[in-house]
């Protein structure tokens, strides 16, 4: 684990005093009732928290008085509300009154260090590239979530899990870029350990983009300073193999949701295992710490927030279905990116990276 | 649910009987000796099933012996075994005197009505197609398998999990036809829902080629006689909104590990929250008969057996690592596919699919 002078960059000190964090409230599905919770339930925890909430100030003001938050938040009038149906062109065009607009606006103004939203995630992404634009060298910007693994950390990242249904390899090896920079910043792993997904570990299995993606993120591994374990399966994404797995949008997203779907089935056919019989019900008493501790390790709500990654400012999405406790988790991570000034070390990885490759690629002849 | 006179080709009453199935004993990672042991366990339960054995004769004899199953099977022996790491077309080029070549011939020469083999899955597919040559009209043959699920039958069907990685619309629309047929045949769902996997549910959503094989599989609905709902995400392969889900091979292969990954990480954890206290482990005890409930609606030994659709014989793959228990699922389905005559049905869905579609596109100008 040989640390360059690079390491420094992630070593400097997290920016001190307090930190301001952009919230839509409005447009996720339980409104902005669950929102403000969350948010009061992160200040409670956390006093370098300030808020400049965008939404409905009518119906935001009361919820905001009720959760002692007044002296915390700075509070954006917005008339309208990007809806989950909405389509994201229609609200590039039509949707500057809205409170998803002026919530990463302020993070494009710099009055903010990270954006939270839990609307609909096309026209959040559309709007970031838009208004924030992307990082120099991104070609295809993306969402990077946590899966809960057997890893220390208990969670790996994997990206991209639904910004663009497409990815060249070059764009694999910019998520690896990418992948590495936030498993740092947002999960203190020093030296992440990246996986490409493909339908099998062996070199020659995939089709031929995977193989040269293999190609391009191996050559990169020494100077990008990571461990390229190469190829990963799916029954890989929760394990300890790996810190980082690198897929494009489509597969990504298909992935998350099938391991979402599984969880649910299990703790629903748990949960009746437990209802079945009075010594069923009995053990269930008994087991009651145990299986929370379970479902905390498990708990989708705890891993909330998919961070937007290769656009020129932190936006961290909430589940659209997040509740406070779900909010609460989003909040704390943008809090955590913003603090360490995440954009920018992003940034100088995803520069340095592609320099690197590039002379790495000269010197190799190819 | 009106039902046409087509439906007729499945009610027609099962071949009776003994059933023959050709059991390739070599190549699992456990050896022989589960293979011959999860054959006891089925012939114990079923009085029907015949066995034709490929592989070493003098390893096997005795395990047969053991097992008394001497009088309902018969031996081939076979001097070369395919191993998990060999290149599928060094079998097809050196492998006729493996288990695997001689277990695909039995079907092909009509000795046995299916083919049992934990092999090398590659391998496996090319002897498939290239030995028993594909269904006229059916251009990529693809793996089915079974996915515990919240419907009343406990699985769903997922195809393709891995046969090819690539899948055109009119793949795609082969795949619906083929996993009906095989719902109808292996699961007793009479009406199957169809779903295609894509990452979203809106039919904006996904590559322009899922966008096609939407409108393709959704026109021949009513003249192949299922439910098509349309797009289904990840988290609908565990529901009960749809009975086959469509996807190609690449993207079906990474969900299925995903699920299996996901399945097996909280069984650890399960387990570890049950011996974290004397307090949790006397819960264990107490809980006993509902975690084996739970363990057995979600063991993937009880699903185990990936069927080949799409070539003139019925071939399951069994999971590399089966145990008995495993081995004896997979011949399990085995014979009750080969009891149905089920390639033979399979090939007339296919036909009658292609025609009907072909007529609907003369029909609607397209």
């Amino acid at each position: 684990m040989a640390q360059g002078p690079r390491e420094n960059i992630d070593e400097a000190d997290r920016r001190a005093g307090p930190i301001v964090l952009s919230v839509d409230a409005m447009g996720g599905d339980q409104g902005p009732k669950a929102v403000i919770s969350g948010m009061a339930k992160s200040a409670a925890k956390n006093p370098d928290l300030q808020f400049l909430v965008h939404g409905d100030a009518a119906a935001l003001r009361p919820l905001i008085a009720k959760a002692k938050l007044d002296d915390r938040v700075e509070l954006r009038d917005c008339p309208d509300v990007v809806s989950m149906t909405d389509k994201p062109s229609n609200v590039l065009r039509h949707g500057q009154k809205t409170s998803m607009w002026s919530c990463i606006d302020a993070v494009k103004t710099g009055e903010a260090q990270a954006a939270v939203s839990c609307g609909n995630t096309g026209a959040l992404m559309l709007l970031s590239v838009m208004r924030l634009r992307k990082i120099p060298g991104v070609h295809r910007p993306a969402i990077a979530c946590l899966w809960p693994s057997r890893n220390p950390a208990g969670f790996n990242v994997m990206l991209d899990v639904g910004a663009d249904i497409k990815a060249d390899p070059r764009d694999l090896l910019q998520y690896a870029l990418m992948g590495c920079s936030y498993a740092r910043n947002g999960q203190e792993v020093r030296h992440p350990r990246i996986g490409l997904l493909n339908n099998g570990t062996e070199e020659h299995k995939g089709r031929p983009e995977m193989r040269e993606a293999h190609s391009l993120i191996s050559r990169a591994a020494k100077t990008a300073d990571y461990d390229f374990v190469g190829f990963v399966e799916g029954v890989d994404i929760p394990s300890d193999r790996v810190d980082v797995i690198v897929t494009d949008g489509f597969t990504g997203n298909v992935a998350l949701k099938t391991g979402e779907g599984t969880a649910s089935l299990i703790r629903d056919l748990l949960r009746e295992a437990f209802q079945y019989s009075p010594l069923s019900r009995l053990a269930a008493v008994l087991a009651l710490t145990s299986l929370k501790r379970l479902q905390k390790r498990i708990d989708p709500r705890r891993v909330n927030g998919g961070v937007f990654l290769g656009v020129n400012g932190t936006v961290v999405k909430s589940h659209g279905s997040a509740d406070a406790t779900g909010v609460s988790a989003a909040i704390k991570l943008a809090f955590k990116l913003g603090q360490k000034d995440f954009t920018n070390r992003l940034a100088a990885r995803v520069a340095e990276g592609s320099v690197l490759v590039e002379e790495d690629n000269r010197r190799s002849g190819t």
